[in-house]
């Protein structure tokens, strides 16, 4: 074997017992030569999905194929009361996760973080899925895509803000529990100026110029042993603040952070990208049913600033913790 | 802007015309500070998903974003008379690419690959194709999932298979033009055994590791001016030899080569890797509608070998061509 397929078979191997590929198949018999005599009666399936082209009589169905199964790809919907997510079952990362936040809901405090535990989402097969150990000793946070202090108002939807499918690898310190904390706080505070603000985030995997030979590459770290979740190099969001009336107005911003330290007094604005920019790296659609005419420019109504506060202190903030404890590893 | 976000903006705008940031926004209006005071009655929506919490009652509708469009993603699913094939709208490759060979399919030859042109497949919209001038002298061929040479029974069958959905960046010779190329040829010769296979293509990006320091890291080029269409690092292809008859044997293999030159006295089976293995590496699922009873280890019934042949020799003998005629590139 190559060195390559070694390495992916004993991932495959490590990830589901080694019992797995024996039993991929169901008999073993004596090895026939190839090529010899072609068979005389081939069966051909008949064609099940109509064609442009009604004149021909294919003498194949590639659709033939489904009776096996559908190869996918899935992306494992799921809803919670604080969530919507759709996952990425190659980087075993959400491809995006959705909320809805308004004054009310975020005024209201009736959980406690210290009740909530991170958890696998078993809503996806075991061999697709983010699994506690990926991240264990990783270096990285579990960075929660719809932060934990969005979802006070409900023991419930704080504790599914926890779910592996709302988390991704996210650098620590100088990102996940400052900047991009900042960041976060920025999208809350969006609710003194608009009755419902509705967020989208998600990991990006963006290439970068290589200086030495000019090609654009992309590069990322693949957490668990074995590999099992992509590090993205880049996190969006996408805000919608809407004005609170039917069919009103939507201010609109995207934003695109790396997935690196980034300097407190980096202006958040420096991160602001058109909702295109990414839509096109992530190879999904945003906005795509909001008319034109009903769109504003979130940063042209706000100032898109961070404020910047301890993560201490925040923490002790959010989540009214007592001083002195100490902050949970990984809060988004 | 950050050096990244110039990066990914200068993409989009190279990509779509400067123009259309313009119009992402309707309107310009004076900026209001943030934060001010709250407003005093949230319109909040009603939510519109059931939950598994019907005693709660949120205050919030994560659900309500699809008001917006839904964000995806969008596989693109396209079955034509040779091939049907899922697209990834992020890497701008396909997921898979079903096709179905017979003994008949393949003597059928009512077609010349000199009335073919590579083309961009329009059923994809344009931010996410993949262009012919991503691959213009990008050092890439332009390789065919499901081979040209697997659809000569019908002009349009063969037309079908130059979509640029049924392509990826391949490495050209000694992969695209040599190895892989008597890798397909093993695979029509299986209907020399079967009468009827069922063979699924697609593109990897799989982690190596770093010798330096140990980590898993993905990396691949992205080609294009922007950036636009990913380099897969590997190539599967999962084989269904069936035997025949309805609800019968089915013969299966996995192999997942490197996109790169392969020795062609590589023994073919140093390639073959469990399905389960291309499984987790693609996010896709291949067989599991097939009993295990119906299972049977394809290199335990044949001979898994590659005959290699020259390229331009192979032209002659599969497309017809006279002799000393220049072969395609990005030929199958």
């Amino acid at each position: 074997m190559s060195k390559t397929t070694l390495a992916i078979v004993a991932g495959i191997s490590a990830a589901t017992g080694a019992a797995a590929s024996a039993v991929l198949f169901s008999s073993r018999s004596e090895k026939r030569p190839l090529p010899t005599t072609p068979v005389s009666t081939p069966t051909t399936p008949a064609p099940s999905y109509p064609t442009r082209f009604k004149d021909i009589v294919p003498p194949v169905d590639p659709n033939g194929l489904f009776q096996y199964g559908f190869p996918g790809p899935v992306s494992d919907l799921h809803p919670t009361l604080s969530t919507t997510s759709a996952f990425d079952r190659r980087t075993r990362n959400p491809q995006w996760v959705a909320e809805h936040i308004t004054p009310a809901s975020l005024s209201a405090n009736n959980a406690d973080r210290k009740h909530s535990y991170f958890v696998e989402d078993e809503s996806i097969p075991s061999k697709f899925r983010a699994k506690l150990s990926d991240y264990f000793r990783s270096g990285y946070d579990r960075g929660h895509q719809v932060p934990a202090a969005d979802a006070k108002w409900s023991q419930n939807a704080l504790d599914q803000t926890f779910l592996l499918s709302n988390m991704c690898p996210q650098v620590g310190d100088g990102f996940n529990r400052d900047y991009w904390a900042h960041f976060e706080d920025f999208c809350r505070r969006l609710t003194n100026n608009f009755p419902s603000v509705r967020i989208v985030t998600g990991p990006l995997y963006l290439p970068r110029k290589d200086p030495e030979d000019g090609k654009w590459k992309v590069s990322y770290e693949v957490i668990g042993n074995p590999p099992n979740v992509s590090v993205p190099t880049h996190f969006y969001k996408v805000i919608f603040a809407e004005d609170g009336t039917t069919g009103g107005n939507v201010s609109l911003a995207a934003f695109v952070l790396p997935n690196a330290r980034i300097a407190n007094d980096k202006p958040l604005k420096d991160f602001e990208v058109p909702i295109e920019a990414v839509e096109r790296a992530s190879g999904l659609e945003f906005a795509g049913k909001l008319p034109m005419q009903r769109r504003k420019r979130l940063c042209e109504e706000v100032h898109c600033t961070v404020i910047v506060r301890d993560y201490m202190d925040r923490q002790k903030n959010l989540m009214g913790q007592a001083p002195g404890e100490k902050p949970l590893r990984g809060a988004g």
